[in-house]
């Protein structure tokens, strides 16, 4: 039987936005979503107008998300948003996820999930108390290879982990002359809407979660140096840390907004006692494992041979590239299952999308990161 | 003004087909479409089946092509699909296509466009009287990095073009045994439904259509030789073809469904007399140009410094991998463009997208590879 | 107990050569050899010259040739060389290797062996007669990998072989304006030095003999056609193949002069019912075995898991690189295995190198495309 | 006019070593030098016996190298070695480099150069004093497009440098049990012969040391976290570190003997305001340089285009790959520069070689990194 469309809302992605679009294309490719309301910017003028271009029913394009959450949650149960997108920089990601996961909405959140610590607490009780779906959009687990690489890992097959090195560098900033009309992503040297972290809460996390993801290994405490190498930045553009994981593996974290060149390549490579892996977000369909003997041996995606997830998470065979909105995809499509389980009654089963408590962790890791820096490098623990 | 999404329906690609979603995926990634008709099997049940899962109403999942496209042409202009995608096996697409034109319907099709050339003069008659718009789905082309390469070549940089190596091995046919559960792409061996060839019709005709699109250049004469490996293949397998372009330029061009372990890498270079190029459609986002003073430079997607055809053709910005099925989606967006305008009681623009000329003309280049074969590999014109 | 250093000779290798001062690095590399004699130059002032700088004894450095072989073979055979190499342009191998052989002289020469087919087969009965090592350079053959493929595709791991594709483009005449100092190559153009042929016998013989070596196919047909794209080169700087091997196995072959911005990046990738392989010269350390299922396996140099030719062509452990001279001194290394068994009153035992009869095969190789190419690439069988 | 060919002696590299082969093929590669004496082993049998193997006169083959430095002084001029290359473990580095040096001998030695930094300070002395030659064999450094780096970054295109990021990964320790064979580098852990450390001497110093070269960066502080992870390894086989360097930029070097599955793939990122620089060691004839505006360039070398130095020390054209033992002689090259020099009575000139100097830098290097890791990762000063 057909399965019926959920109908999304979104807060954020207005006209001229980069990641509404990709929430909105990753929502509804597999034909299991469609957006029908919004509050696409702060200035309804525009809102609306972002409204009009979708298409959308003018009576469901609001003004504030704070109206959005009031009338939509009035609205018939066939006819209210099964889910809002909350797309904002990082500053309305806790007061907006607050307000429709108290109006009954679920929320697929852009990350971090906030901008401190105790805000990342409430929601998660929030999150607890209300009963609602809550995904976070750490994408990039949402690739088949790097569920692959989890299955490698955790089904023992690179042996005990002793070392991982995660990195994140990308170069828009660098010189910050060469790319005069970039301003996209200016908001994030601005504390007041960042939080208390530029880069490493823009990419630092996404190292952190997949480490964890991949590996299972938590960080038991964080050796860091945080840098604003841009002239007037606030916050920090480049972040080096050394990492001990509790059970004593080792590892490196980095990410940089000043790395003269680099575009978006996310990479992780974990070593165990019996083989190591690799992995690039820039080559995502690909998975290199690496035997101490002498081979390394290159999984791909859309193959047989891969672990179920891996499978399940590819929509394209072998040979034909999956790209970073079929991943995005893949957290929408997880969080769809919970929405459907809640709609038809149900319990939401174990779903494979970040959730609020990796945004704690995540926040718990920024501010761990900035506590060190603060004291000159000290080893300093992750408090969750 | 938002834009009406358009209508679409489908022949063809029921459930557990391969190309059939791709079509679903790439025709609606931007919103601009939904599907809301179709005939997605010969099996009228299969095709109700497949309707129902995809949540059509009943009453637009026909048995037959034939019905729906009678029945579609007699709903009211704002009920009407807009456009049929037709993505069933060689054989059907020209008497499918043939009738959604007559019906006044545009035509998305499948290549290769027909397996006769006689069909295919027929098919390309038929869609300049019709006046619709039909569009074949070479949707390699699609891909930003190849707009880059044509605008690099037909702009002049590499000089006058004097070599073009393309190529598209697969191995999923290799041994043919270890693959035993991989029958979905069976009916290519069989001359009823595939037509004269298997691998070329399949893969030949994007590395003719590659070529063309990417360097202007035209084949005057081919010298092939053709195989067939597979135990019981009745056509060939395998295709290894010289080739002289008018002009003076000179090639090779191959395709296998043989190659052992490749999945799909379509490649193509391309030399002229002041500097080389290459792309590989598994790394889909960069494009290799080559200079003869020892540099070779990496141009990548979503990159201010890209014509403005290739700007527009990604999703995304750099590092931030567009996948096959955003290609794909290309293709689909520039038929848009003339169905709108049509809609809109215009003329239809110049689009970007494969239309009927170019599936007659790889249709004739399929039959001079045939001819060649059978003259024992005699130079054989490419009549068009 | 130590070996006693081998000695050698050279013809051609003055001052200013490009292979010249290879074969001395390669010949030297091991500690086996010297060069203690040598005519270095067509100009006897030049050639004096050159051995001074190579500190010879100005009684060994001689005008000719003619007179060297001469000389040399009545010094005492404690002083007299032990093998000369030959380095000079094309039309000079034959008379060179044939003089020094009638003086008793082990000789290692430059490829193509000699210019004509008569001249091959002659050169070959006077090896034989002459029961002194004769060893070609088909260096390419050297490389560790290469003997790894060799040994994948003999013991059968690849299944039964049903396509190469074997190429070898260059880019250093392309334009040829973009390098005006590269005078070097010169003599390649020209009928009377280098040949029937400039690309092919340069570099489409490596292709040859590449293919023979890994996988023990012989060609019995070729399909060419080879093009002159420099202005005033009356030999061609392209060539494209269809191959028909013995067995039933197919291939495409091509060099190229003219694929502008390509270095040196022989390649070849072997097809058979159960898996492929990947070499690239320009990555040499690395194999690429290509499984259906899904894996692409890299094997690298100097590990235990390599057959023990791989691992004795070796010089270095893994990650650390073996470049060009390393593979070409692999060459002079089982070339001196003969040496030295003669200089002990043995037979000569089996040695992995090219001699004369791959230099035979090569040449025959050429006429075969002369003569496809005059006929309008009929298929033309390959006369050995 | 001919060069006379210099006379090596050596000390350590005997039968079944890995490094003293690699010394004799770098050292006798261009023909400048040849090997005519050795004290190989500490068992005077066995150095009889390598000495044998390699065709020396048996009386310039002693049983210790006090021996050894004895007997060559007091040889005639002509006679005697002009230089001696020290291939022991490190604790042999000092008081061999120190007797060859007293003993008015030209020395080339392995890195570390001591295992003390006071040992260190005394060899700078003890060079200074003695007037003579001392290259140390930081090899990585002698790679063509190393200095293409160099060059790039020390002539400002990549604007002022902000950020480094330069690792070593090895594997071969992991498991230590995959390998049970590999007993050649057992002494590595073994403090009295390694001296304070076993990873970072081995590794972490041609980080450091390739860095500097590249870039003239020098560190100003270290935070440093060294891991044992091999059982009963009672030095680090792996190595993470925070770098601050002189000037305000920031870099990560880390290097490790426990990454399973990887080779030798040194690697250095540099990135300035302007642009990023990446190479390779398992890929050395490469550089890449990456421009923000989307273009990745990548030079290669044996070409034209490129700095001098890097022209210079290309033994091949473009294509050819040069290997670890042609970047190994490009130290001995400029080594011998300074010999000839003294040999003719002249000053050493500038040679582009690593000497005492970068000797004592390495060996500060490693203790700030045992005392950063003791304080518990405290930022710590290099003391040189």
């Amino acid at each position: 039987m057909a399965l019926r469309k959920l109908r999304g809302g979104m807060v954020g992605g207005g006209t001229g936005a980069f990641i509404g679009p990709v929430h909105r294309m990753a929502a509804t490719l597999d034909g299991e979503a469609e957006f029908v309301a919004g509050a696409f910017s702060r200035d309804p003028k525009k809102s609306k107008q972002s409204g009009e271009e979708m298409g959308l029913d003018p009576s469901r394009v609001y003004g504030t998300y704070e109206e959005m959450a009031a009338k939509e949650a009035k609205l018939p149960a066939d006819q209210r948003v099964d889910f809002v997108s909350v797309v904002v920089p990082n500053s309305g990601h806790f007061p907006i996820s607050k307000t429709f996961l108290e109006a009954g909405i679920n929320v697929i959140c852009d990350k971090p999930m906030t901008t401190t610590f105790a805000d990342a607490k409430a929601l998660q009780k929030i999150v607890k108390k209300s009963g609602k779906v809550f995904a976070l959009t750490h994408n990039y687990t949402g690739y088949p290879m790097v569920k692959q690489a989890r299955h490698l890992v955790q089904s023992g097959q690179l042996g005990k982990i002793n070392k991982v090195v995660v990195e994140y560098p990308q170069g828009w900033m660098s010189g910050m002359i060469t790319n005069p009309g970039n301003s996209i992503g200016m908001w994030r040297m601005d504390p007041k809407i960042a939080g208390g972290s530029c880069c490493m809460g823009d990419l630092g996390t996404h190292c952190e979660n997949l480490v964890r993801y991949i590996t299972g290994l938590e960080i038991e405490q964080v050796c860091a140096e945080l840098t604003a190498f841009v002239k007037g930045n606030r916050l920090e553009d480049d972040g080096n840390v050394l990492v001990r994981f509790k059970g004593g593996a080792r590892g490196i974290l980095y990410a940089s907004q000043i790395s003269a060149g680099e575009e978006n390549p996310l990479a992780i490579r974990v070593y165990g006692t019996k083989m190591g892996l690799e992995w690039k977000q820039e080559d995502p369909n690909y998975l290199i494992v690496k035997d101490p003997g002498g081979f390394q041996t290159r999984y791909s995606k859309g193959n047989n041979n891969l672990c179920k997830e891996a499978q399940a998470a590819a929509r394209l065979i072998w040979g034909h590239p999956d790209g970073y909105i079929e991943a995005f995809a893949n957290i929408y499509r997880e969080a769809f299952k919970g929405i459907r389980a809640l709609n038809a009654g149900k319990k939401i089963p174990v779903c494979d999308h970040p959730d609020a408590t990796d945004g704690l962790i995540g926040v718990a890791f920024i501010d761990a990161l900035l506590a060190s820096n603060k004291s000159k490098s000290k080893w300093t623990k992750m408090k969750v």
